[in-house]
């Protein structure tokens, strides 16, 4: 096909004047990326991405990930000129308080923008994750519905970045031919230029990887249109289009420097620029009408596309529209909870991530767009579907999915799963390795993703593996992070509750911290209600009048319960902790009834007590472990660390 | 050359009939690697690994690593069979409280171990950082002293994670051919086989890196010989020798199952493994003869190599053997506290990103050992040393280390260094992104590394980058790792002495967070003795009796000075907290006076605010910022956040 080039090069310019101009306005921002990529960025959206910017949810859509999120401008413009609700004065609000066009994609907050990306590595982990999920809901609806492309474009900074590595051997692997990614290779990073630390060969090393690898010149837009289609025919393999670019092309006296990343061009190199470019506007907010024409155009062709969709999709069987709108509405039917209750209305001695491993099962049998998986730790972390097929490309009706030792790919890959909003994703390793994800974890949280992370081994009382493989302050540092609910079920029925309140949570991730070792089935008292758990905290045992109360979470309640059978001679509570987050939504009367300020206080926690005095004050016991662990069988190390009964029962006793 | 081949079989049967016996004794523990391992192992140890048991610390020594912590019963068995001070009994007391072999690796409990191993890929990174030390060491001494190898071996595990993948494109970079890895290809991971999520080409993916790569078969102790014979002739490229092997092997009915990874064979599969390799001896913890004398002859040989390391070391120029040892006893000068302070004697408003490069040059000028670089962020935090060059492969005298966007490869490849103890290596990014390294800063502590991070851009101040790029959680997330000291200085004379403090620290990592935006220089009281800054919190102004303390770090020291001014009606004092770790260490009495518990207490700190109760009790007025920020001017923020000077007075009036 021959393109309309004058169109396409007063497209790429026209969002080169924009990107320039409101970084400009803001005096803050990167105007080198958008002006490098604008003429490819033109290729791609007008004759390519299959997108309606009246209904930016639709599950059709082919989708766009801005990877090098800093290239913000280049999005907010697209978004523009295709129609999305991003006016000319949103971009020129560009980094303003309270504006649509912040200084990195934020998902939720733009139409139009997929993800939140920024922090590098990510968007090329989510576009993964996008791409599998629209493979998994072709082979469960057809490919009629769900053909879709995920397109994406990636920097140096994003290939270099180790959860990228992660994500493109598992895109390789997972056979992705509907992702193609776009990387603009403008040898320019902040530091100077990329070989004083980057002569690797990217071709080969995505060829390694399984990728189609592609190469051209990014300036030319028909190479860039050939190369697309090229990539667009081969099903079996993602693609990566190794595109030069020159940063900041147009700008004459800073292309091709690092000086244009991260900085405006200046008033003075801006006008130069506006005239290089032949800019025929009154300032850098205008598009000309040429270029409207020819961005509506390129919107009819897509709304064809859009409508022959809603043809297939309104011509559905109700019965299978049904199950589709099951995934998009994430739907968990209100029956779930009584039969994840009843699933453990036995208290036996078990470990809490075998009884997460049961919840799984019963949630996965009533809830379709549940999936997940682990980083090479099913056996332990038990998190296998046992009723369903491992995800692989040949069998993409699967559900569970095999991540490899690959945390942080496993988390920037299921908040790819999350964006699409039609699935729950899981994922799961032991909580010292939570580390190793934190960046995705962070990102779930900020872009008020539904992801579940299932953290199993939660305490020195993963015994012999030793300190390298114990957290310490994981918990805490969790607890940390904004929007995230932390639960640490202590039995069955805490396991039950935290799944259902994460299952209901549509709007932010949670973490369930299970157990290695088995625990002691709690005492619950008669017609206890269940829905106790959801406040957060809740007494177990004893009255609002104890003397001493203690608090507890996971693995220590029922050590609290034991202690407090061993000290049967004074007024003892048992407060169960399964969730902070849930506790400090509740009434304040409640949080004083369930921590009585006239009550001496205990905590008990296998982790750091740091933060603690929060909701027990500086007078209480904490007794927890601050210091890394050590390699010994677990019941040494809870004698050894003062977290057995009885050493817990004599530091209450020293203490009182 | 050919080899004794009769001898090192047994040497590897006795390396898989210990490892099997020692995992069995203590009925937990990963028996399939070190067995399946255990012919190459053999080769590589008594052929070419140069090491001196007696003297474990020989800075000539070749260095092994072993990046599959996992597989430590390997390592063990090998430390005793080549005379370090790892006995039998030590063996038998595998993964037992308070031995020397526990259940992975711990750098400075066990004579011989060069690196903590276990979370998978930082050894990987380890063996690079140690790779390029001695190249640097070899760039300034001659490779008369420094040439010697660093040899590893690497699982499929490490291979999958990103840091491990950022860490080879960097050893690829600096042509560390000095760098021979051993690659573990035994098909078998936790989940199973590794052809569920790990079907890229491994050699193709190292040759696009730009290394040197050789398959073999593991289990061919002549070609393990002659492959690391051709890598060690390749100086310009790391080698990786692809060794096929199969997991447990020796175990007639568990190898080549993923049963045989972290599980004991079991009593009755044991007593088959022994049969199989037609063991001798009484039960599995005997060292045949043979073996003993094999093992002691190659020792002979290594030292010969050690003795004539040691003649040219001695024959040295003493002021050249000085100019070593400044290196390895990281050596800081006393004088260079003088200078820091100096380098700040006249306050002037300024970003302590540039102040803390201004002491990084001072400490440069007089610490030889002390090197570092950023992720690909030297523009932004500052951390050039301005007198030296960068590292590279043709300028290895260099000092600046160019780590590209790769935050996680540096952490762990800063360990490396570290574990060498012969540098004072620093790394830097932004604050926010130290997320992306968590897992190598908490093995920093947890092996007591000297470690400094400069971390900048340190609150929502970052400004227009918004929430992506702004920490919150991010302070307290760090101070939370156990022996790392978490520094936040607020003027010149604070970053000098948090500096002093990181440079004299040489068993634990230190992290100095610095501000993007300027600060306003701290008024202090004439005659101001500095060192109070090193007890971690001072009263800035102001007396014990104040009726009101706003307690402060960083950015916010200034800014409570001036909320300070504006209610100069009342007996106000204002504490510094560069430093809540050395503060812990201070006796009860000077906290007392510093946090009187007469007083009322405000805190403001531009982050979250989870923890400070500790300190300050629940009495107090905590200004921080609990959830995410926003994208706008960091002077709006403030104003939004009730963190600039009008709001935060509103708000302890309001409070008061």
């Amino acid at each position: 096909m021959s393109l309309n080039s004058t169109s396409l090069d007063l497209l790429a310019n026209t969002i080169r004047v924009l990107s320039a101009s409101a970084v400009e306005k803001a005096n803050s921002g990167h105007p080198g990326m958008p002006m490098g990529a604008a003429d490819y960025a033109s290729v791609l959206w007008s004759e390519f991405l299959l997108c309606n910017p009246e209904d930016p949810q639709w599950p059709g859509r082919d989708r766009f990930v801005l990877s090098a999120g800093h290239g913000s401008m280049l999005l907010y413009s697209l978004l523009h000129l295709f129609g999305y609700k991003v006016s000319l004065e949103d971009l020129k609000q560009f980094r303003q308080w309270d504006s649509i066009t912040p200084g990195h994609p934020e998902f939720g907050l733009t139409p139009g923008v997929e993800t939140t990306t920024g922090p590098l590595g990510q968007g090329f982990g989510n576009g993964v994750g996008m791409a599998l999920s629209q493979r998994m809901l072709a082979a469960r609806f057809g490919e009629s519905l769900f053909s879709s492309f995920v397109y994406g474009i990636v920097s140096d900074g994003d290939l270099m970045e180790g959860v990228a590595s992660e994500a493109a051997s598992l895109a390789g692997h997972w056979e992705l031919g509907n992702l193609i990614y776009l990387y603009d290779d403008n040898h320019i990073s902040i530091g100077g230029r990329t070989d004083i630390c980057f002569n690797e060969s990217v071709p080969k090393r995505f060829e390694a990887y399984g990728w189609h690898v592609l190469s051209i010149d990014g300036h030319d837009k028909q190479a860039t249109y050939d190369a697309i289609v090229e990539a667009k025919k081969v099903t079996d393999k993602p693609s990566i289009i190794c595109a030069k670019t020159i940063i900041g092309k147009g700008s004459p006296g800073k292309a091709d420097t690092s000086g244009v990343h991260g900085a405006p061009l200046g008033d003075e190199e801006l006008e130069k620029t506006l005239q290089a470019l032949s800019w025929k506007g009154d300032d850098g907010f205008q598009v000309p009408e040429e270029v409207q024409t020819f961005c509506t155009a390129s919107l009819a062709k897509k709304k064809e596309a859009y409508d022959a969709w809603q043809q297939v999709y309104t011509a559905l069987e109700p019965a299978e529209a049904r199950e589709i709108e099951k995934y998009f509405k994430r739907e968990v039917p209100e029956s779930l909870k009584a039969s994840l209750l009843e699933a453990f209305s036995n208290p036996v001695k078990a470990a809490t991530r075998n009884l997460s491993g049961d919840a799984i099962q019963v949630i996965a049998a009533e809830v379709p767009s549940f999936i997940g998986g682990s980083a090479d730790l099913e056996p332990s972390t038990k998190t296998l579907i046992k009723d369903a097929d491992d995800v692989q490309s040949d069998s993409l009706q699967g559900r569970n999915l095999r991540f490899g030792v690959r945390e942080h790919g496993m988390g920037a890959i299921q908040n790819g799963f999350a964006y699409t909003q039609s699935w729950i994703p899981f994922s799961s390793t032991f909580l010292v390795f939570s580390d190793y994800m934190r960046p995705s974890i962070r990102l779930a949280a900020l872009s008020h993703l539904q992801t579940i992370y299932v953290f199993t081994h939660d305490s020195f009382w993963v015994g012999e593996d030793g300190p390298t493989h114990q957290p310490i302050e994981h918990l805490q540092s969790l607890r940390l992070i904004p929007n995230l609910h932390v639960f640490r079920p202590a039995d069955g029925m805490e396991v039950a509750q935290s799944y259902w309140s994460a299952l209901q949570r549509k709007n932010g991730p949670a973490a369930i911290l299970c157990t290695r070792q088995g625990l002691a089935p709690l005492e619950r008292p008669e017609g206890f209600d269940p829905d106790m758990i959801l406040k957060g905290a809740y007494r177990l045992q004893g009255d609002e009048d104890a003397d001493l109360v203690i608090l507890a979470s996971g693995s220590e309640v029922a050590l609290a319960q034991h202690v407090a059978r061993d000290l049967s001679d004074k007024r003892i509570a048992v407060v169960s902790v399964p969730c902070l987050e849930l506790f400090e939504q509740q009434p304040e009367l409640y949080r004083q009834s369930v921590i009585p300020a006239a009550a001496k206080k205990v905590v008990v926690e296998a982790g750091s007590t740091y933060g603690w005095e929060r909701y027990v004050g500086n007078d209480a016991l904490l007794i927890g472990r601050d210091t890394y662990g050590a390699s010994a069988p677990g019941e040494v190390l809870a004698e050894r660390f003062g977290l057995s009964p009885d050493t817990v029962r004599t530091q209450i006793l020293d203490w009182l």
